[in-house]
């Protein structure tokens, strides 16, 4: 069987002419993806007694910076997660915990610039990331105490996943955690004496303090070991995707369970962190019955094949690299309207069977795509 | 009372720094009201067992075109729904049909065009419009079908709302949907004879045919009187509104409810259609309790409120328009950085207190609003 061809007849159903499909884009940096994953369990929930389908919330991004920018952190990935109801995971009703605010940390202008390309405050953008999980975390403690009687503390979850751009602000975030914790009395750590003074301190006043952040690293080594290192196998060798960042941990995390039944009713924390700013910190548990085991295992294999296929990858030099990207960004620039990106730099070649890409940006500005045999 | 800084708080208290709102813009030309809707309707049974807060779903647009384009029939206006459990007006489960296709209809192209005005094919455009409609009815039917074990039609309703670009698409449309109810047998008609032929012709042959539309627009005006006309009155005075269209329409039919207990248990079907394209049918009853009266009432006395301020309108010529739109051009080209867009051109004087409105975009592309006094 022609491989490519059956790619193109499911393609054809999903988008044919007769689409029954619901939902539009959602955008906000990187937090459109967590709001996609809202929709579709809400979606799920309101719909399922009346409607079968299941939900796909499609993470995926252009994460590119400008060739003066912090390029390097820059990744690619796209995540899709398939939602329905009696799931081997499942989103904990009434813990979303949420926290928007107006910022200009990282944003890509419209009007006048014509490049794809962000504009990054740098200081700004984690100061806005460490203060929304400050938001967040006080929100879900509150809503856990309103809906079980009860504060949770770090050390009822499994694991403690964040969006990450880089690995020292996860470092940062999560040492933060902890010392909300230890505040609130539901933690012991090393060096007590040394975090005392910063106790009586607002905490929106810590995000730039170096000593803040050295004191709360060392008191949050062992925990971060444990509940956090083990899940940035992807992020670490990818780089920031964006919106699947977040997710990619989970993915690691999926991918490292050996013994399925004592993960059942475990948990796990998430943040999520999207610059302009929206942000939502949320739970979700695991849920291994005879029922849900067979779907549980599709998704452990998925996630092994995940951090398998990382080293089936490329490499290429910065210079090649940055080659390509002057080749999308002449395209989106318009100024290479009507000449084909792929025959350019023979990109096409190094893409799998059946994958679409950007063929050229018409004197209309219609974007046309084909498909790699 | 200072009255502007009672709007101030207020809006303090909606955005200021500790905020657990949910949710993000969502956009797709004029559909994108109409998916914040449905993602406030699914967030309110999803989670409302743990949540008693209540979703609002904000429609807005940028209504504008070219000069060189149709700019006469953009208009402006703003709608906002609040959705909760135990409503007036209920959304019937399981019946949304959806109908997405890519299309090059209407579009605001990014990358190289710095401006806002979008670039329209109009016979397209209509085209799809009509496609979408007859793909979405046909769902429609089909889930009445599946769900209440009959085949709803025109009769089941005491109106019919369309997305409403300029009125005679609005009748072209409508004029199909009873074509359809009479080709399913659901309907008699007066020039029966004459609609004959076109039985056995495809559906989507028929978008352009002239024929097809004088005889359907015959076949159809005592109905179109009936169910259509009468909810234009804010469409038909406002202009397209994109997003709102559809439910400025609502609002009209509310305003001209006078015995409101014999509306309990109406029907009123719903069309939304947004290019590129994204659209659904779906429908409402009417749930007229002791409980929900007092709700209403409420959306009785604001809706003919809507009506009554058209006659507030300051009327202005087109000169004037022009000029403020090029004013506004020239901020969002950025070629007006800096300047403070209402000194310009005194439009601060022209809105509402309490209103925010774009004073400059700065040389990092930030916004600055200022609020009026």
């Amino acid at each position: 069987m022609d491989k490519s061809k059956s790619v193109k007849t499911q393609l054809m159903i999903l988008f044919g002419e007769n689409t029954d499909i619901e939902g539009i884009d959602v955008k906000n940096a990187c937090f459109g993806g967590t709001q996609a994953l809202f929709g579709a369990i809400d979606w799920i929930k309101a719909n399922h007694e009346t409607d079968d389908r299941l939900a796909i919330a499609v993470m995926a991004d252009i994460a590119v910076y400008a060739a003066d920018g912090p390029r390097c952190t820059g990744g690619a990935g796209a995540i899709a997660l398939l939602i329905g109801p009696d799931a081997p995971i499942v989103f904990e009703d009434g813990l979303r915990a949420c926290y928007m605010k107006n910022s200009w940390d990282f944003y890509k202008p419209i009007g006048g610039i014509a490049s794809e390309f962000p504009l990054v405050e740098g200081e700004e953008s984690l100061n806005c990331y460490l203060s929304a999980l400050d938001a967040c975390y006080a929100t879900y403690k509150k809503k856990t105490n309103k809906i079980l009687q009860k504060d949770r503390s770090l050390s009822d979850f499994h694991s403690i996943l964040f969006h990450s751009p880089f690995y020292k602000l996860v470092q940062k975030a999560f040492a933060r955690l902890v010392f909300t914790d230890y505040v609130a009395g539901q933690i012991s750590l090393p060096n007590e004496q040394k975090l005392e003074k910063f106790k009586d301190k607002e905490l929106s006043d810590t995000c730039s303090d170096r000593e803040f952040a050295s004191e709360t690293r060392i008191a949050s080594l062992h925990l971060l070991e444990e509940k956090v290192e083990p899940n940035m196998t992807l992020n670490r060798r990818i780089g920031n995707m964006y919106t699947p960042s977040l997710y990619a941990e989970l993915i690691t995390l999926l991918s490292r369970i050996e013994d399925v039944q004592s993960f059942n009713n475990q948990r796990v924390l998430l943040f999520s962190y999207g610059s302009g700013l929206a942000s939502a910190m949320f739970s979700v548990v695991f849920n291994i019955t005879p029922e849900t085991t067979s779907a549980f295992e599709k998704m452990r294999t998925v996630s092994k094949n995940a951090i398998n296929r990382l080293d089936q990858r490329e490499k290429h030099s910065p210079e090649v690299y940055n080659e390509i990207m002057m080749t999308r960004q002449k395209l989106v620039e318009r100024k290479g309207a009507g000449i084909p990106s792929a025959s350019l730099n023979g990109i096409s070649q190094h893409l799998f069977p059946g994958t679409y890409y950007l063929v050229k940006i018409d004197d209309k500005s219609r974007r046309v795509y084909d498909q790699v045999q």
